[in-house]
């Protein structure tokens, strides 16, 4: 329970109508897509970066711990107030406020949907490249909380590489800004890209400047069918050592391509004998599209591919990304809990990686279906539970960690795109070393002395 | 004086011919590539990171400052012990301990010259984009330290876009890893990129992580002149709204061009009217390359060049590129001292930044040649002094701060590549508030408690 003179000072600031404690609020914004939380004890809409700044005063007075919030699609918690206290929901905060096209950038609210900005700015010419799967309902300040990243990643890179600046609201209240519209900036610390990737725990991030490119005229979409992970993933490297760069390389087991299937009842999406189908597309000049489209399938072929279908058109593009679009729903069907996981390995060893989860669907008896971003080596292992079943879910907690254990010797990381938040922060310790999680805090401290932003995020309690 | 316990430590962990302190020594590496700066009391040139952590722990225990050191070639004094100590030279720390074809990566010990790597990475087909100026001297850990950048930042981007994990030494000692060998890491915070541009003041680096793209196989030079800055600038904004993105758009204005002229000893170097003129490469496959081009010299003729020259051979690029080459060299011939600042604004305020130094030369009777990355608003402004004339130095002085505090209304920033050190720390106060500088300090104190590792740089004393 909030003590009555705050939620007076939050009313004075944002409003009566943009303060909300039903229970219904209270709840609703409590979870995200990890779908576990704790409600909150008021959810705040303020309207500008004044507001925000004022609300986190208010709160930081009290000590009474807040977290700020975008769409609430993110799968770790990240959005959740688990110490209870003040959810700052920055929907209010939704303007796309500037597309520069002499300075190829943009500026925005945080509550900007990703989606929305990206039709916004292929309007005129532009491209917002990073392309979570969430990006029809998440917003850009998620996305920079988070650095989200996606399929395009490959050749684009993530969030972090189109942050310019940021303004944000540190947790002591006071507004500051990092960057700026300059695409070099080397003047004190990077806060900028200390500040993307830290899940709201640092500040509450109230402007975004983005940086664009010109959108690329022409796209080609190619789909291989393999007879084996083994060779799919060879054939990730033919491509690279055939020096294309696809913006996307995206990569689908057997047991994915079946409940896909099954979802749209039909007998099979592939030829038969196919365990891994790549989805490729390449982008640029019509003249380097054709080139590079001749070369990925050139490559296709010479590691063994079963088949190798190239789009003729834009509706053959979409039909052919149909499959990795109807992934998640399809696997939903299959057992209605998944604990997804984005694991990621260096690329050359998306091999061992397969083994690794081979041998943990046998030892602990799980369906696990695989599919992701293999030109990263960010995977989504999908452990697939009936909810109901309180045995197989333990079970599925055993295997999470000898996968994350089993990540980190491959050198690689036990999250590429989705973070920490609360679910995965007792894995934490698999990755990074003591040393490094108090360095870590003693930064934290630097921003929040009080630890009132976003508490139980991120670090081990 | 140090402490004679502390240097038989210092002799225990590297040997005696690796701690030096000898006059020449101390002075040697006393100052950088600013040309003013402070003796150390001793330079220790550990083999290893195991070496540096005991280096550092010692120098910790004895509360003595340390500044790491890679080739010394920074602008702002960043390698300079300011106040006395230990200087961590890295240069036996040199060796390319991995290039990872499948991954598209290269681990190197800081001290490997960035020339050396972008060749032994470019015998393998990959590509090591960012290139400053003093690429052939200066090395890869002093590149990351100050987040160097240099001509092809505008379609490559800088230092910072290429760095997948680091190692670091501590100013308590410990060791730790941030990031790794795969693109996508969102475990924790961005540690990774807050050590790029921290200019040696947060960790001693002493292994990197880099990312590599695959080598462009073709590259073009074109080279236009303009009768104006603006003409030029309004070049600059054609080629990009007809959407070519060249590796490089180097701009070079009348006074720079004529100074070159000068010293090669040519009555000149472009037709008669020139103001400024733009070197443009473009790069990829050989068919994106013809038409990049066809593109950038009707951008350039659109807008009313005087002349466009496009090289038709590997012989022919050198030549359109000599003058950029010659340019440091020559300016030094017309007055031994330059205040070279790479400041930077949003591209399309190029003409406004240009109108600011011709206001500055004429109310403080200054020669300012100006040359730079015109893609990214990057103008390299060379105040231009004979280090005998008090009376002109100090009107120098007081040109640099009217420079920043109108680059910074311009929406720009007081530098893109070449950081604080000491030279500009008094300044850092136009750009950044008091309360984005107290952050950045406790942050600072985060990673070294007592203030010991190269102190006096940064922030303003």
């Amino acid at each position: 329970m909030l003590p009555p003179d705050l939620l007076d000072a939050l009313v004075a600031i944002v409003g009566e109508p943009n303060v909300r404690i039903d229970e219904a609020s209270l709840v609703t914004y409590g979870t995200d897509a990890l779908k576990r939380g704790h409600p909150a004890e008021a959810v705040v809409l303020p309207a500008d970066t004044s507001q925000v700044a004022k609300v986190v005063a208010q709160c930081a007075e009290h000590r009474v711990p807040f977290v700020p919030r975008g769409a609430g699609t993110g799968y770790t918690g990240g959005a959740v107030p688990l110490h209870g206290g003040v959810v700052i929901s920055l929907e209010r905060m939704n303007r796309i406020l500037e597309i520069d096209e002499a300075n190829l950038l943009a500026v925005v609210e945080p509550n900007v949907i990703t989606g929305d900005l990206q039709t916004a700015v292929e309007a005129v010419g532009l491209f917002y490249p990073p392309d979570p799967a969430s990006l029809h309902m998440s917003t850009i300040g998620g996305n920079v909380a988070e650095c989200a990243g996606g399929p395009r990643a490959f050749k684009y890179g993530t969030t972090k590489q189109y942050v310019l600046g940021l303004e944000a609201v540190l947790p002591t209240g006071e507004v500051i800004e990092t960057g700026g519209k300059v695409v070099k900036n080397v003047v004190g610390y990077d806060l900028t890209h200390l500040l993307v990737g830290s899940e709201g725990t640092l500040a509450v991030i109230t402007k975004i400047i983005l940086r664009l490119v010109p959108k690329p005229p022409v796209q080609a979409t190619l789909r291989a069918s393999f007879k084996s992970v083994e060779d799919a993933v060879a054939a990730v490297s033919e491509v690279i050592r055939r020096r294309v760069v696809p913006a996307t390389l995206e990569l689908i087991d057997g047991e994915s391509l079946e409940a896909v299937a099954k979802n749209l009842g039909v007998r099979s999406l592939a030829p038969p004998g196919t365990a891994a189908i790549l989805l490729l597309d390449v982008d640029g000049s019509a003249q380097a599209v054709a080139e590079d489209a001749d070369r990925v399938e050139a490559a296709c072929v010479a590691v063994g591919a079963i088949e190798v279908l190239r789009a003729k058109h834009e509706a053959e593009r979409a039909e052919l990304w149909r499959v990795r679009r109807e992934l998640s729903l399809s696997l939903k069907m299959v057992t209605p809990l998944k604990f997804n996981h984005d694991v990621v390995v260096p690329k050359g060893r998306i091999p061992e990686l397969f083994a690794l989860v081979s041998r943990i669907r046998d030892a602990y008896r799980l369906r696990i279906p695989l599919f992701g971003h293999a030109g990263d080596g960010n995977i989504h292992v999908n452990i697939m539970v009936m909810p109901d079943d309180a045995e197989e879910i333990e079970r599925a907690h055993e295997a999470e960690k000898v996968l994350f254990e089993g990540v980190v010797a491959l050198e690689g990381s036990i999250s590429g795109e989705h973070g920490i938040g609360f679910s995965k922060a007792p894995f934490l310790p698999i990755e990074l070393s003591p040393d490094e999680i108090s360095l870590m805090k003693r930064v934290k401290l630097a921003f929040d002395p009080h630890n009132l932003l976003n508490p139980g995020k991120m670090f081990p309690e």
